[in-house]
Order: structure tokens, then C-alpha cells, then sequence
């Protein structure tokens, strides 16, 4: 048998085991004894596994000590060999007769090896509420640890990724590249006429193809990209379809580019025809908000200081907005690219900190169209790393 | 306000009442007095729905009596009121501080909801295994409705989904066209030393662009081209890298066209180089256990009596292949194309009935090497129609 092709890993051990003592430190602090984390971006922050099986149950478990063990379908244990720093003794796979039955559930299967290894007693924490974890593979893990205690650990991990490491901040970087050449792309290619899956096959070429410059391609971000047109604009998360672009009509792009699972997302619109006044409105009350609600993103202000900041110049605009205006970033997988932690929005006292990341999510959906310019920012002392260099003014094509 | 641009709806609304009579039917025999679904594909298929809006809580309603109801995020409200069938009084949006809020629950506005309706009590399906139906979603119901009895309804609209319709396998064919020229384009553009992150940039610009002949350009599918190569191919759900194709390598393309959310996937095999005997070996036991499995798929026969076709002639060519060798296809959302009812594997006795569609998912995952070439069929009454016309032999490039 020839030697195992592993990918090179994408941090070195010393950084994966400091992911792992930042963890243990906050079981610890909640009195976990083990920890079943089945969000797909925190199995990958925390072993480096990758690869698109989540559609079946998988889960990395955290013990009272040791590696973290990987555990999944036993055909995607050859794609756990190939992406995670532990060793093979840390890879379960479980048989196939497991897969989407009636009869059996994976979490049974998981419930033995725990057993087997001592671990099916004491204070267990779940993701209750994080992707994948089913409320059946909730139920049979209840039923399968009789003898342990359950308990809600959603989030444990994800507030752990808040705080970028520089190589996070390296692959980061270079997703940012990525998401200025997609936006380039779309505003050399954009004209009435063109069909909306056709700009689609363009965002996604620019998006993934080998930049010789950079010396990277790209991967696939953890959305699809959104960019409704005229009053579908109001609709946030519609898709493309196959309809040409109209003209006096916008449209806004949301996208992210990617790089080793790392996003940087951001969004901008672009105007086919001659916008109208309360779009421009719209537009100048936003940009003046933005610089207020950067000039807030500072360690040692909370997260609702940048929230505050936007709303108030909207407010004198005299524009409503309800939703909350941004979320922190990194690594993911879909179905979103959010770290579904903290949020920048009224109420959330959450203090920044050098070395965050944010989505300053600054769209605004209106009853007939939607405008959306946003940035992607590093946290510091001082004012913000942008991530991205891109107008943020609205693109006007006659 | 001008009026609202809706997109016209994928089916006729006496095609969705049908589909909601099948429900209710199956409903009435397992004795639920309504159903929770959050399955996005059972979400889509009862209403019509359609957005990238999984990420957050959502769910679709069917009562005793009446049109389904559209529950989710107040600002995706908008995207249903494009895309339902119902009208605007059966859309419920939830305030926007009820998302990813660590002290609100959406489930906990939904069950307001259902008290007002007066459907707070009796026998409540939910799908305790389906996608994004999370272990906390489950606790905040069963704690809201303190008067119902939850039951597990999980699989009970996916099999509504088994038989397609006309106009399905309509969607269906059209998807069909989109993933021969996927394959022809790879075919064409893979050589020895092109960067995998390029080749996926021309998949997916194949699977999108708007065709002139066929009229129409493709939807984003369920989930990523999946072409690992060489010793990698043994780990099945890998994704790319950016990495040049090298030379005496086999790589598998398993890809889908997506045509109004409508599914086919075909996989074929591409060696780059001389391909070593054990493939050749493999191949042919593939090939021949497919034509078994083809003529076993027909109506009246099992799911198990396709699988038993085709293992039989692996196991005579002293193959074990343990997994399933295929599923259910159609209407679907990340994560899974595949419907998560019926398998074909020993076993299941489900019988096959025209107008049925699988995913004959032949693909081997040895040791060394991947080999995956595959078809998506119609049940019929005589031999299965074959959705694709790609020949199924590994293509060789030198």
C-alpha cells in the first residue's frame, strides 16, 4: 500500500492543542466532564477534519483528557485520516447499515464506544442547538448514557474561534483577496441583457480559479451567492435564476470569498440604469453610518457600541432598521458563515477584543428594493482592519 | 408599491393540494393532528418555498384544515410571499431578536402561534431526525405546548416525495441535460497539470450557464462537485484543493445537475495515464453488476432486489462493497440530494413503483483508488429509464 497522501495540515499541532486547552478550560468552567461537539466548523477548528459528510451523523468528542476523537461514517474515516492532526487511534468509524435507517441511529453505535471507553458517565456537554444535532440524536444519547448527565454546551466551541490566531488571519486575508477579485469580476461583467445564472458562473469562476499573483485558488464559501434584483432585493435570501438583468433595476451581491474553509464575506450593489432618489437616500445615510459604526469597532467598546453607532445616523435618515447589523466570521461550513456567537445589535454587551472578526452586516431590506454595502473587519486597539479594498459606493451602469 | 414581482410557481396549485391530501392522508393513519416540518425539501415540495434561509429556524405548518402555513424569519418572510403557493395570511415572520439569541427561542414565538390558532393541543409530528430540526428546537416545543403530544414524524412527507410527478420528472430531465454537459466539459478541459480548483470553476460554469437550445441554465446543487484523486479517491466526500491533476491518477467526478431544485447525479471516472489492472479489474465487475442491478429495477420488484443484483456479480469478482448502492432523488437543499427514505441494500423490501427515481449509486471506495460511475433512473413498468446518456466507461487520457 503506497503511503497515506495526507493533506498538509492547515495549522501546526501547537496550534490545534492550545484550540484544545482553550476548550477543556471552558468545560472545566462548566463543569463538563466530556464534551460532543457536532457543529462541522468546530469539528474542523478543533481536529482539521474537512470534508462534506455532514449530511450524516459525525461528531469530534472531547475527553477528560487526550486528543479529541473523531467519530463518523466509516467510509468518511478515510477522509478523517487524511485532514486531522490526531492519529488513527483517535478516528471511529461506524458501520454502513447505520446510514439514514429506520432501525438503527448512529448515536447508539456512539453510545457503545463511549461505554467502552469509560466515558459514558458524568456531566456530558451537547450543541443543542447547533447544526446537525438532531433532536433524534439527542434522544439517543439520552437513552444510551443512562448514566451520564446532559447538559446544553451550544456555543462552547464557536466562543472559543472569536479570536483569530495569525494564521487564521493569514488564510482570512486571503479569502479577502478572493471576494475583491468576485466583486471585480461582477462589476466588469454586469449589463442588462445578461442572464442572472450566467453572472452566477462568473462569480463562481472568480471565485475558485488559481490566481497566479496570490498563488491560491479558492474553495467553496458556506453560501451561495445571493443577488436579487429590484423589488426581489426586499426578499434577503431568494437565489439566482435564469431571467435576464433588467434595466433601472439593482441589485445587490452578497457573497464571500473562501479559503481553506476561512470566509470573508461582503457585499455591494450595483445600479443598471439611473437609481432612484430614495435608493440614493438610502445609500448616503448608510455610508455615513458605517463610518460611525467603524469609528465604534474598537477593543474595549461592545459589540452594541458599533450597532448603536449605525442605527443612531440611520435614525436621523430616517431609516428603521430591525435586524441586527453583523455577526463574527472565520471558518465554516454550510449552511451558514456566521459564527453564531455574539451579534452586533442592541443588547449584546459583548466586549471587542484584538484579533475578533466581523461581518458589519449593514444591509438594508426596504419594501421595494435592497441595498447592501458591507465590510469584513479585524478587531484592533486602534480603528479596524478592513480586510477588503472595494468602493463602497453603489456601481452605476448606464 | 408596484406590485409584487412573484416568481412563477414551479407548480400549478392543484399539483401542491395534491400533495398536501397525500400529507394529511398519511397524517390521518399515523394519527397526528398536525405536523411540524423543517425539513427544507419537505418545506419546498409542501409550499413551494424557496430561499437560502436554513440557517435560521423555519418550519412549515400543516393544520387540520386549510393551506399549509410558512413559519420563519420575519425579513424571509418576503422571500415566501414570493415563492409560496398560499396567500399572505398563511406567512408568519418572527422578530428579528429572536435569531440566534441565546435568551428567545423561535420556536418559542411559533408556539404563541399555534396557541392562537387554537392548535396547542393533540398529537403533534415533528421531524425528529430531519435537517435542522435541533435538540433545543424539540425542547422549546415540547416546553411550549405543554397540552400537545409530540411524536416523531420524521421521513413521513419524504415519502410523500417517492413518486414524482409529470412536471418533476419534467424538472427532472432538464437537470438531466445539465449534468451530461457538466461531464462532457470535464471530459473535455481535464488533462495532467490543470489546477483542481480550475476544473471545478468549468463544472460549475457547465452546470449554470443559461443554454440556448435547452432554454434554461442550471440551480445550485445539494452539494459540492465532489473529485478527489489517486489514493484520496478512497475517502468519498473529500472536496478540492488547488493542487495541479498529476499524471497516472484516476480521479471521480460525483456531480448533479440542479434544475429548479430538481436533482440527477451522475458519476463518471477519468484516468489520467494508464490505468493499473485492479481498476481495469473493477471496472468491468462495476459495469456488469450495473446491467444485473438495471434489469432487476422495475416495478414490483424490492429496493433490496436491485442491490442483490448488483452485489452478486461484485461478489462473484471477489469485491465486498458494504455500503448502500443507492437512494431516492429529486427536490433538494444542501446538505443531501439524496430523499432519506428507501436504500438500496440487503433488506429493504420497499416495493419500486413507476415514477419512482434513485440515485444508482455504484461507486467503490477501495483501499487505493476510487471508481465511481453511476445512474440516476426512472421506475417503470418495463426496464428503468435511464435519465442520462454518458458513456459509462472510464474515460482514459494520455
Amino acid at each position: 500500500m503506497p503511503e497515506l497522501q495526507r493533506t498538509p495540515y492547515r495549522f501546526s499541532t501547537a496550534e490545534y492543542e492550545q484550540r484544545l486547552k482553550k476548550t477543556r478550560a471552558s468545560m472545566e468552567r462548566q463543569g463538563l466532564d466530556l464534551l460532543v461537539v457536532t457543529d462541522p466548523s468546530n469539528m474542523a477548528w478543533l481536529t482539521g477534519y474537512d470534508g462534506w459528510s455532514f449530511y450524516v451523523h459525525q461528531c469530534v468528542i472531547i475527553g477528560p483528557t487526550g486528543a479529541p476523537v473523531w467519530f463518523g461514517r466509516g467510509q468518511d474515516a478515510q477522509g478523517a485520516l487524511r485532514t486531522v492532526w490526531m492519529g488513527e487511534d483517535h478516528i471511529i468509524g461506524y458501520p454502513d447499515h447505520y446510514v439514514q435507517s429506520m432501525d438503527r441511529h448512529p448515536m447508539d453505535y456512539l453510545c457503545a464506544q463511549l461505554t467502552d471507553r469509560g466515558w459514558s458517565r458524568g456531566t456530558v456537554g451537547v450543541e443543542m442547538d447547533n447544526y446537525y444535532y438532531s433532536a433524534k440524536a439527542h434522544e439517543r444519547l439520552v437513552a444510551g448514557l443512562p448514566e451520564a448527565r446532559l447538559t446544553d454546551a451550544a456555543g462552547l466551541v464557536n466562543w472559543q474561534r472569536a479570536v483569530k490566531t495569525p494564521k487564521e488571519l493569514e488564510y482570512m486575508r486571503k479569502a479577502a483577496r478572493i471576494v475583491e477579485r468576485m466583486h471585480r469580476r461582477i462589476a466588469d461583467k454586469v449589463e442588462v441583457g445578461m442572464r442572472k445564472c450566467d453572472l452566477v458562473a462568473e462569480i463562481y469562476d472568480s471565485g475558485l480559479r488559481y490566481d497566479e499573483w496570490s498563488g491560491h485558488g479558492g474553495d467553496y464559501p458556506a453560501i451561495v451567492p445571493l443577488l436579487p434584483s429590484g423589488p426581489d432585493a426586499a426578499a434577503p435570501h431568494l437565489t439566482w435564476d435564469d431571467q435576464p438583468m433588467k434595466k433601472d433595476e439593482g441589485t445587490f451581491f452578497e457573497i464571500a470569498g473562501c479559503y481553506q474553509r476561512y470566509h470573508v464575506p461582503l457585499s455591494r450593489t450595483i445600479f443598471l440604469g439611473t437609481p432612484p432618489q430614495e435608493m440614493l437616500d438610502a445609500e448616503k445615510a448608510v455610508l455615513e453610518g458605517m463610518e460611525a459604526g467603524l469609528e465604534a469597532a474598537r477593543a474595549g467598546n461592545t459589540c452594541e457600541d458599533i450597532a448603536n453607532a449605525f442605527f443612531r445616523v440611520l435614525d436621523r435618515h430616517g431609516i428603521v432598521k430591525d435586524n441586527r447589523t453583523g455577526y463574527p466570521i472565520g471558518l465554516s461550513y454550510p449552511p451558514d458563515w456566521g459564527e453564531r456567537t455574539m451579534s452586533l445589535r442592541r443588547g449584546d454587551l459583548t466586549e471587542l477584543k484584538p484579533g475578533m472578526t466581523f461581518h458589519f452586516m449593514t444591509g438594508l431590506w426596504m419594501e421595494n428594493f435592497g441595498y447592501e454595502t458591507t465590510e469584513s473587519i479585524v478587531i484592533t486597539e486602534a480603528e479596524p482592519e478592513l480586510f477588503c479594498n472595494i468602493p463602497r459606493r453603489m456601481l452605476v451602469k448606464q
